[in-house]
């Protein structure tokens, strides 16, 4: 089970005190995760019919959930019937991870000690958080932030004014000036005068040869990673919210937006501008054009095009 | 009557002064103000029919409009006529404060002499200007700019690689790292060979519990000034220009965009990459769909969606 | 022929050394060029109908392109027929400038040596590379970074947190804080695995009377340059691709988007969140309506709007 490097759990805790009147297992709870990455000592959500599939074959030892989706888990896993699945989340998650609903700016940084990086060239007024790990050959530009317990492989070029927390990045990766990745995600649960966030206990990783353009915002995960695959390039500009994934060898040219949640197969090309609604699929080799506002699944192998994206010919025809 | 914090004013002038040639009163004008907030001392501009409610009642003792709007000033209001409402309007700023055209980087900058801030928290090489003020249990995050005269509360969490000019900041304020707040706006009377700037003199107000996204750009105010109500959230990556109102408890997703000088109600929810246009209504409780262009009024508790928005069912139907 | 200042070539390289395959000429190739730049010893390349009209007056002695194209070039130049124009022009540009496929960051930068920028005011932690040359009178903000043998002219006002590289500055230029200006385009050949980048040996022009907004991102040429022509203002968050050209007085609305290469006449206004296509003649006193994607080359005098964008008149019909 791999432990999480960014964010220092303060359980376990007993079922029973995570949940007085909905359970009376003490049942230990290791950690929260998603559907298909919970095993037997973990809590999971599960609050939508779209992840059916997921809680069908979960190994999670508890879930929260609500009345209505409660069926759908196997017996081995104890349901926590709430209201506000997302609501109880957040709340249950801050007792692991009190300190994940926030960015608090990393007060381990320094100026980097050459002697531990060695291969590595630094620009001016680098800041370097603690148990930061960069590979050799790898170039990091001037006033530059990596915040603690970042890592990132080797032969990367990483530019200036740039911020990378809660990341973990591979081989060859480049990155432009003034990306910031790795920050907290736009979640909470809006509640008048004070709204309540949810911790993003989650990570960012980009596998190798990845490319990420100037001034991309990507976001880490909340439970659960933002992951983008191998050889995938991102032009300037690009939002990527929590939990998104990407495969590989995609395309994503400038200013391109996407809300949380969803998964790009691999050789997947997105034009300018274009948006990605959250929680969808968009299958391998899709086409996405400039422009578009894509709100539904897209299967493999598919061109789309339009606001709201359609296939092709039919946005040809109702022009 | 508020004084200008962060532009010196070389008020006061007579207003046979300022307009030689369209008035004779030796009256002061104190300051330029818009129409609900100028009082008997201060000149306003009244310059499209969508202000005629507010030029009815203003308490100005001078404007300057156009031939065709004059009648609907109070007569306690001395008309100023001219043909470019706009153009006059930025030559007379341009008197009472000459350095609001541009923004000149701050050369009072420095790093905090701690003891002046009382229990806040610096990051690595942040840079205060004179007469910043923050309040306890704030944290500011590293290679953060703050200039001069701008006002943060109490328990705010300011992240890093962030401007901040121009503005005064709430309780329990959150902003994320590379944002730009407080600049000036793109206001500019076109001509050919070199535009004229119009001065911002007005200032960002961030009220409390507001939390704004990495690398969003909030521009302050012209005459007035740009206002986000208690407990909104701004997502990454949105652009908000100069003199937008946003009310309480709003949440905008990331990329959208704001042209200048619109005002949103409470409760408003914004989708990813819309876009609302200059000198708007938008009611309360309104939802505008991800992706959506706004060009129009939307009167309370209404769903828009489309490019231009219009009523959800009406864009159903198009479909 | 002008020398370039940001990228030192390798050449001169023999025709038949560069493509042993494909001829064998031994007369010398200086440098890569347009087809409209390049002169007897340059190399050029012609990979698009769109782009006839320059190759039949093309002076380049020699031009990588397709065997359908070859038609079109003079007699007086050598065609280098190959299936991928752009493959092979990556990496014949590879041997001639080997350090341009990626933005290392500059290992020059110092802090200013203010004797050598007499009348220049500098705010804190400005870096500047060798060779940066900045003329009397200009303004440099905090956090800014000015790489190696950047130009900037007379009375320029240039923002914090900034970075600019490959760059020609005019006189009272205004750059906003945070822009990134000349870094590498968006341009590689896709290949699964290890996409080949494109090499961008162009630069940034900005001409006199510029402005750019905050947070704007303005991607250097590959081969060629992009330039912003006298009095064009950019508000906040634009994106301009590679070897965009745009005339003067201009006025380019928030978060616009432009892929590369296409060229703007003069006195063309373009609405917040438009996105102008690749490869597109955009023409002089032409209108672009907020929010439009322009796909198709627009006339003179033209007012657009729309997704696709259309003419005014057929737009308001098809609502």
């Amino acid at each position: 089970m791999s432990k999480n490097i960014f964010f220092e759990s303060k359980g376990p805790f007993k079922l029973n005190i995570l949940f007085p009147s909905h359970s009376t297992s003490n049942n230990k709870v290791n950690d929260i995760k998603t559907l298909d990455k919970a095993g037997k000592l973990d809590l999971t959500f599960f609050d939508s019919l779209k992840y059916k599939n997921l809680a069908e074959k979960t190994k999670a030892g508890s879930c929260i959930t609500k009345e209505n989706l409660k069926r759908y888990l196997p017996k081995t896993c104890e349901a926590i019937i709430v209201k506000s699945v997302l609501f109880e989340l957040a709340k249950v998650t801050s007792k692991f991870y009190p300190n994940a609903d926030l960015d608090y700016p990393d007060n381990s940084l320094k100026k980097p000690n050459k002697s531990k990086f060695p291969g590595v060239k630094f620009g001016n007024n680098v800041l370097i958080g603690k148990n930061v790990k960069i590979g050799k050959s790898s170039i990091i530009g001037s006033n530059t932030i990596i915040e603690k317990n970042v890592l990132i492989g080797k032969s990367c070029t990483i530019g200036s004014q740039i911020m990378i927390k809660n990341t973990v990045v591979g081989n060859n990766v480049v990155i432009q000036d003034g990306a910031k990745i790795g920050l907290k995600g736009f979640g909470f649960i809006p509640l008048k005068g004070k709204n309540l966030r949810f911790p993003h206990v989650g990570k960012v990783i980009l596998e190798d040869n990845v490319e990420i353009g100037a001034s991309c915002t990507i976001d880490r995960g909340s439970i659960g990673n933002t992951v983008i695959g191998k050889n995938t390039f991102l032009d300037n500009q690009v939002h990527m919210a929590h939990n998104v994934n990407v495969g590989e060898n995609c395309m994503i040219a400038g200013q391109v937006g996407f809300a949380g949640s969803s998964t790009l197969g691999n050789n997947v090309s997105i034009g300018g501008q274009a948006g990605v609604s959250g929680h969808l699929k968009i299958g391998n080799n899709v086409k996405i054009g400039g422009g578009s506002g894509v709100v539904k699944d897209i299967p493999d192998d598919t061109i789309v095009m339009g606001y709201p994206a359609v296939p092709l010919k039919e946005f040809l025809k109702k022009k």
